[in-house]
């Protein structure tokens, strides 16, 4: 199908800058002498992921058991779940390693550690878990220096589970904007994971696995000594939020939605379009950021930015664009004719994570503007 | 399934709350003279819709339309589609039509008008079409006294295009909270609406239909004169929005994300859920009002609400739940044992067709803790 004829709201991936950045993070990736495991969360999509790992990606980092399940049906077998484990999900993580899934568990506490050991002895199964380490206080994990680490490491190895490695996610890289901060961040975190599988060794516990990882840091990092393999999820698409941390260009971001216009408030300066927050999600990512991009940035259909617009407001299936100055008048009052009903519009989302949450599937288009259908799916 | 047995994160709806708002709304509709028009949009989800009309409804709203689709396939044949028509949208309303679906199309300006009326010529279809009135200026719609109203009445009845009413959507009223703003608006939709269908009527363009609504504005309204049909989508679920609007109580709520702690950051307080952003939704709708509940308002497994915590940020798989207040030391030292690694929680959400959208199906729960899969559909 061509471009022309997607019926909107669509979330268009443009293929050609999907590979770039696919080319670009596993390129650094080799450069720095790691292995790359991507984060399928960000489009739950088997037609991406295959073009991840024929750049060089091995295994996949998931953030849902459904997940799990779609890319081990899929073919896929070298899985990390990357969310501690709820001792209630065991028995579908069970299941997929009796299917023969090589599925890698996180733990950062001594309840869920405890569960799975007394799982896998219940059920002869012998688990392998890594053990999420916190390097940025942002979210879950055990810190470095903590005794909760080695606590937490020796009911696992002294219980019949497997200690594959120490895991953790810089996440607040996604406040950061500068190269600077971006680079010491990636330091820290590095830092921090290898001193964690330190003092698992040291307390006689293998510890082969070093991962780390966010799209920020992995982009920044410039050494990563003792690091085995780096974990990144968004970068595959980029977006808005991306080029305000400064890791990306407006464009490099190869996710868009397509729209229509559908009305005007000429009185205003308004541009009624037919994908409202239902389309491009609620994630206002860059509304904290230096530049908000309010729902997202305007380009033509052929990817030409509309510098001056936003999409300033979002009902269910509303969406408004309009001047990026209220001063702006003579744009506003040019809204009608330079934005006719019955145009076609892309939009350049704060969060690509959140908006192709929105939809069943990607048209990915081609540089000659042939578009194929990729599913994705939702749930967990 | 028993609620203990739903796997997390899991979209839950309390089928004794769901009837009783639903029967709330029926019930004043029906005192108000009026008949009923749900929007089916916030649930998307068959299950839901018949228990609206086995209560009184007559016919249905839709957003999109792979909802009139759906609904249509399912046994419902009045739909109003209530979004402005895009031109490229025509044939998929009218093999809707062809097949016998009495499907209303809207419109507020004249280029769909006159893409309609070609259209239907061009196919022998005589379309219907309603109107759509700006009574509040915070969206699409032609205001009751423009030129253009009675332009797009006229090019709508003199090309074979059946005027079959005029519709409109007081969506600010979200903004409100107060009874006296909300009956304030409500009287403004009535009778801007009741205007806009007087003035087409001067003009010898029959108007049968005057569709007003929005969830506060219809609970609030005392009286409908001139009104033929209201229109409502979140009452039937309700969320932490409507409750800061004030026109439903936080035991309305039929609607809860079911949720596992799979961790802590005990120094700060925290535990951490399996319920983040991607089951929550990225709406954060009460941010803007008088009190902000975050991410949600927790409650235990059997609806108990826990004042003092809320879901107070979010990843995409993390969620973090703390104690309201930073001072609130005695709770945050206590959060291990409060919230133990395993413990299953309700979260009450911010907005409920955003949350809603995150799932592919709903667990209805009955009474008796007794549930069933409801599916519903995303995409368009």
């Amino acid at each position: 199908m061509k471009l022309e004829q997607i019926e909107t709201p669509a979330a268009l991936i443009d293929i050609a800058r999907m590979q770039k950045n696919i080319a670009r993070m596993q390129g650094h990736m080799n450069t720095l002498n790691v292995t790359f495991r991507p984060h399928v969360k960000t489009t739950k999509c088997i037609d991406v992921v295959r073009a991840q790992i024929a750049a060089g990606a091995r295994g996949i980092t998931v953030s849902t058991l459904k997940e799990a399940e779609a890319f081990f049906a899929a073919g896929i077998g070298d899985i990390l779940y990357a969310v501690s484990m709820a001792p209630s999900k065991l028995p579908r993580a069970l299941a997929l390693r009796r299917q023969g899934c090589d599925l890698k568990l996180v733990v950062d506490n001594p309840t869920a550690a405890s569960a799975i050991a007394a799982f896998g002895d219940q059920h002869g199964e012998t688990f392998e878990v890594w053990i999420e380490v916190d390097t940025d206080g942002h979210r879950s994990g055990i810190t470095p220096e903590q005794d909760t680490l080695l606590e937490v490491g020796r009911i696992l190895h002294e219980n019949g589970v497997k200690v594959g490695g120490v895991m953790t996610h810089a996440g607040s890289s996604y406040e950061l904007d500068t190269p600077e901060a971006l680079a010491a961040l990636a330091e820290q975190e590095r830092a921090g994971c290898v001193r964690a599988a330190q003092r698992l060794r040291e307390a006689g516990i293998a510890c082969p696995a070093v991962s780390v990882g966010s799209t920020p840091t992995a982009l920044a990092a410039t050494q990563l000594e003792g690091v085995t393999e780096v974990r990144a999820g968004v970068y595959v698409l980029f977006d808005l939020v991306m080029h305000n941390v400064g890791v990306c260009t407006l464009d490099d971001i190869a996710l868009s939605v397509l729209t229509t216009v559908i009305g005007h408030q000429a009185d205003k300066g308004w541009a009624i379009l037919d994908a409202g927050w239902m389309a491009m999600s609620r994630d206002r990512g860059t509304s904290r950021q230096s530049h908000d991009f309010g729902y997202g940035q305007p380009c033509l259909l052929n990817g030409t930015l509309l510098p001056g617009y936003v999409v300033s407001g979002a009902n269910q299936e509303h969406g408004i664009l309009s001047p990026t100055q209220a001063q702006a008048q003579a744009q506003a009052d040019d809204i009608t004719q330079r934005f006719p009903v019955g145009m076609k519009l892309r939009i350049l989302p704060n969060h690509a994570c959140a908006t192709g949450a929105q939809f069943p599937e990607y048209h990915a288009v081609a540089p000659d503007g042939d578009s194929v259908e990729w599913r994705r799916f939702q749930g967990w």
